[in-house]
């Protein structure tokens, strides 16, 4: 059975979820971000079968999350624009996951600590108890 | 085919996507920040069938995401403190759909704007080209 489709769904969340609510488009974008390009490297990588690799990195080049481009006479997948914006939601995948234990992220130029955080347009931050969603009409 | 569990990944976005990578749960915990509780109300704004509704808060609540409570003669279902670690999840998933457009986040006390950034931790705003994920062993 086909599960219902939420990619023209009104909420936002729900189109995100259309496309990165998937596990192994998700470990894909991953891999991506950790500079793996070809579809050995993947497969390597993920100990994914070929044929399900196949279908997921179809889907998302369809998408606009990778871009396929020819390099000395194989493909490669590189993240697109659109895809390097998932970079958040990784990070909060992992930060909700492991607290401050197994997972850091880091400055590349001072090798500083990074964290995600919320913080309202005068530059306060604010904790989880403080904020909401608001989806606009 | 059950697919390949990733319980116990050395990954922490693997682990992740093993509990929120799965479009009904993340949607049934967006409900769950918008103050839904009882089964009925789920169903309801969902749209999903008892069935899956059913097993997906079994799934939530033994994950430790939701917690079973007693209200006048029926279940209701909170987040759990983990589970509200997953709003800035919900909150990159958002941002990631729709950049400014029909998504916010607002903050209570004083209903101004809030973005989620990624920032050092001498303070400094940190933009997604000069970051990157490090796993430690």
């Amino acid at each position: 059975m086909k599960r219902k489709s939420f990619e023209h769904d009104t909420c936002p969340v729900a189109r995100s979820l259309e496309v990165v609510g998937d596990v192994w488009s998700m470990l894909l974008v991953r891999e991506a971000f950790a500079g793996k390009r070809r579809f050995s490297e993947f497969e390597h990588s993920l100990g994914i079968a070929k044929n399900i690799l196949t279908v997921r990195l179809k889907k998302l080049v369809a998408l606009g999350v990778l871009e396929q481009v020819e390099a000395g006479g194989h493909h490669e997948y590189v993240l697109t624009q659109k895809g390097r914006g998932l970079f958040l939601v990784l990070a909060a995948l992992g930060q909700w996951e492991c607290g401050e234990v197994g997972f850091k992220l880091v400055d590349v130029k001072k090798s500083r600590a990074v964290r995600l955080e919320l913080r309202t347009d005068d530059g306060r931050t604010v904790g989880l108890d403080d904020v909401r969603l608001a989806f606009e009409k």
